[in-house]
């Protein structure tokens, strides 16, 4: 029911303007990129979002995958539409020409991929955890594993899977009881079932490559003793074609709260004679390897966050401008659209700001990443690896929470019609609510941020944050009042992240429970400032190019600091806010016993 | 999938002790109501609530309810739910015993209704709908529709519903099409479609009696030409007996998000010889008549999402206690049950300390309107009044939107699980999220309370409200620091109330829509101090009740004052923030022009 249109006019403004394309063109490999090249591959890859995936979003909502005899079913125009994606090479863009990708910087694949999750974030997920797969095999994978197994994951021929969660293994993947078993040919039988499969099984291509966490043949106990094995769903010749099926097969999808055609599966690995696995890498280092495609994904699911709101956002105000309902308050003759309402405007206002703040952190990150791995000096790609590393947690916890909020909105703006089915903001919120779930439940995210990437170093890589963001506060000092407005918030803003780091560090050795207590709420606060920051960064790219003078953009570009304002009264001031219970720790989330609750 | 155990202990708690069920058995008509009959109530209630009402609530959202052959079918078992509901007598506890009711108190009515809507609040909805019917005729209805349908309306016999909405005319009612003809024999015909019409039809009693609205005979345009008729389903001789089918019909069920059993119809009204219907009070005061019917709608609406956050936390609290995953942080041999991690008592903690506090103000909000109603002091009566006409909105918006956080932190407590739908944590996430957009939106709430009931009056009602504050404050000074703290943050937030106030007074008159803007935020400020306000009486109660000596009670009670520093340091402490953007009034949410978003 509701159109989408990708941003493509935003997506640019934060690549070129605010993150910065000339940063990430210099470096090695990625010089072609300029600004037509991406005008022209938005608008292209923007096309196939609207045109293709958009209009299948609602139809793989009400049809869901299924399993028939033993095979699943993807909803109708599915499987087109995923051969329309692969042939049009968005599969691989961000993977090296070696492997048949386009090798376009992240920056760059980061915006294509927010048209694909808007635009249909369960169709989304298949390409996302091939690419999960692809950075597995690129990094450590044999050489022949990745001849045959790269270029056609890369084209998208094939599919990958993550296969890590069985019924009592999820956050504590210690507890696996999959298990390998070594053959004389080197090769290795699986036998185990695993649950919350994502496209485990689907009708989009001829084979699926498995990445499976399993424990080895020597047994050892906890995360210790798990490997990484490609399990392909039907064998693959040392000529690359198709050999038998292998003994792993789908036994059942879910029935769930949304993303109804992702088909989430329970796989049966070895019912039979044993599922064909090959080693990924070393024996006993599954768990570090599994880390390699986690990170990434989380960074893509963090981003699903960002897509949906978007998604959400767009539907709404193409509702609010549409519905006449009531006078404007501040006067008119008959009744008008309710954007022209005061409340509707805020819930719109604020969708728009946190999306705005959304994308730029997520794009920043992307930009990390291309420095991080392309960068000629070691300690650039060092410190660009450690900003990765503290930002991914917040970056996916904190936009998918800000994505249910927002998609939650989006039904609120509908009114009455947004609880009926047919109208199609009810879906973004069922399917929003997997985001804060998957790839790491958004607690374990908080809890990563607090122990490893902020406590672990003593808030080095924190300090290094904060050292940038106090440049953009020296940038925004001036004259201009708006501006100046902007500052005072982000100021405060960052003393609250600072204090609240401190604490963390000083509390952590001490009580790793009471400094774990307040992490989502530090994560939040992260978040808000993080997200500030970028605000800010957007306002002055918005300034700059003002007084350049804008060629006619001046009133796209004032939408900017309008934005980057609201932003601050109306998110960025509660920051601080959030000092009182961070601060308090544990003080009362431990003090019940578990039957006082 | 999931039990509902009422919760009786807390509820007689806030009753007896933070409330004060004195104050209402003080009342004249109230004086039989003490500890025990309290007890007794509520106890029988809860064994209907979780013995029959709350298995049926996942039964009801897989079937749902729907149009066969013109007549709506609800889910197996409801309609014998509904007979064992009437029959224990429990549709008309707080009506009048001449029209067949118990003439208890609303207090404790209130915590009955909190039991039904939280065992099941697609089921709940029907006898909601039918206390507003009730509530309507007992105030304007003429002596004779008292006489013929007052008695079996109280006993449930027959059910009643409200029928404003039009697709032309949601908020705005000046927009209703529908339209009644005077016959020669005083009644009308009605010609005219309603939508979102709650429990337009069912199979549970033998007639429905409609409140519809609509166009006097008259013609005038806008609200000032709408009058409310009652249009039976039936219509009813005057010996009370069912005559001839009124020509008014189902002829559709809406497919929505969430309470599938709650049949949500399109209602036709005269598609042939016009429905029968008779003018309720006089013609052309029909909106004066549906806010008595929405006023306490409002209290249920917001006590539903009281009632459906509670079930969703004592689900969350079930499966922590039963899912084991992962080593305690602070230290543990093995595995342990998620309970015992940081972030899921964060979680759970936060959903708890917000349920008592919604508790306590909407049970306090039932009091006031047992004095209001009853008091012997006009005086009394009318400040009552004023208490409950300012807390109405709060009580509705700030209840209903914490609920739909409360139940998405509910699915996140679940993991991956509670994404899936039968777990059934998916299911209060999705019925949730109508509370915030029936009988009035939240939007809707907010402009009522910073229009009608703060500006109006000059503040008057809020100064009113702050006096029971600041008595309340010097009740927690002293030397105990758990009270010290939430004193603290209870002036902040007072402080803070009282400041947003005098802003929103004197902003209305010069520029409505810029007062208007951050309603929503006002709205949600007055809410985190109203209820921290209650959480600070149940601490008061609960040192108290330590102090005098708890009789075994003391780990309980303790756990009160765990929960009223966690809401402080948790929710309340946010209040001041919101400061920023209620000050920034239209500046930002005004700016854009409607082709800016």
């Amino acid at each position: 029911m509701s159109a989408y249109a990708a941003p493509v006019r935003d997506m640019r403004f934060v690549i070129e303007d605010v993150v910065g394309l000339g940063r990430v063109a210099a470096l090695p490999g990625l010089e072609g990129t300029d600004g037509d090249l991406l005008e022209q591959i938005l608008a292209e890859a923007g096309k196939l979002a609207g045109g293709v995936l958009a209009p299948l979003n609602e139809i793989g909502d009400r049809q869901g995958s299924r399993l028939e005899n033993g095979v699943v079913r993807t909803p109708d125009g599915f499987a087109d539409g995923y051969r329309q994606f692969i042939e049009g090479g968005w599969n691989g863009v961000a993977f090296e020409e070696e492997w048949g990708g386009m090798g376009l910087p992240w920056l760059v694949a980061t915006a294509l991929q927010e048209m694909w999750q808007a635009s249909n974030l369960a169709f989304g997920l298949c390409p996302l955890l091939t690419q999960a797969a692809i950075d597995a095999l690129r990094e450590v994978g044999s050489e022949e594993q990745k001849r045959l197994y790269l270029p056609k994951l890369v084209s998208g021929e094939w599919t990958g899977t993550m296969n890590l969660t069985e019924p009592q293994a999820g956050t504590d993947l210690a507890a696996i009881r999959t298990r390998a078993e070594k053959m004389d040919d080197g090769s290795y039988r699986l036998r185990g079932q695993k649950i919350f499969i994502t496209y485990g099984d689907h009708d989009f291509t001829d084979n699926i490559v498995h990445l499976v966490l399993a424990r080895s043949p020597d047994g050892i106990e906890g995360t210790k003793g798990l490997s990484l094995y490609i399990v392909p769903k039907f064998l693959v010749n040392p000529d690359g074609s198709l050999g038998a099926r292998n003994d792993a097969k789908p036994i059942s999808v879910e029935h769930k709260l949304g993303i109804h055609a992702s088909p989430t599966c329970v796989m049966a690995y070895g019912e039979n004679e044993g599922a064909v696995g090959y080693l990924v890498g070393e024996e006993n280092r599954g768990i570090e390897y599994m880390f390699i495609m986690m990170n990434n994904a989380r960074l893509a699911v963090g981003l699903q966050g960002l897509a949906i709101a978007e998604r959400a956002y767009q539907q709404a105000v193409d509702y609010a401008r549409n519905r006449v309902q009531s006078r404007a308050l501040q006067g008119s003759a008959g009744p008008v659209s309710i954007i022209h309402h005061p409340d509707v405007r805020r819930m719109l206002m604020t969708m728009k700001a946190q999306i705005e703040a959304m994308r730029g952190l997520i794009y920043d990150v992307a930009a990390a990443i291309d420095v991080a791995d392309r960068h000629p000096d070691a300690t650039e790609r060092r410190k660009a690896q450690a900003r990765v590393d503290l930002l991914i947690p917040v970056a996916k916890a904190w936009c998918t929470d800000a994505a249910v909020e927002i998609c939650s909105t989006g039904v609120q703006v509908h009114g009455g019609m947004g609880f009926i089915e047919e109208t199609g903001a009810a879906q973004h919120y069922r399917d929003a609510r997997i985001t804060p779930i998957y790839e790491g439940a958004n607690g374990i995210q908080a809890l990563d941020l607090v122990g490893r990437k902020v406590a672990r170093d003593g808030g080095a890589a924190m300090d290094a944050f904060l050292v940038d963001v106090d440049a953009t506060l020296a940038a925004l000092a001036g004259d201009d009042p708006a501006l100046a407005h902007l500052r005072d918030r982000l100021s405060a803003g960052r003393d609250a992240l600072a204090r609240a780091t401190d604490w963390v560090v000083a509390t952590m050795p001490k009580d790793p429970a009471a400094a774990a207590s307040p992490s989502a709420l530090f994560l939040k606060l992260f978040g808000l400032v993080a997200g500030g920051w970028l605000m800010a960064r957007s306002a002055l790219a918005a300034r700059d190019a003002l007084t350049a003078g804008a060629n006619g953009d001046a009133s796209w570009l004032e939408t900017k600091l309008v934005t980057a304002r609201h932003y601050a009264d109306h998110l960025l001031s509660q920051a601080p806010s959030l000092l009182a219970a961070i601060e308090a720790g544990g003080t009362t989330v431990m003090a019940l016993a578990e039957d006082q609750f």
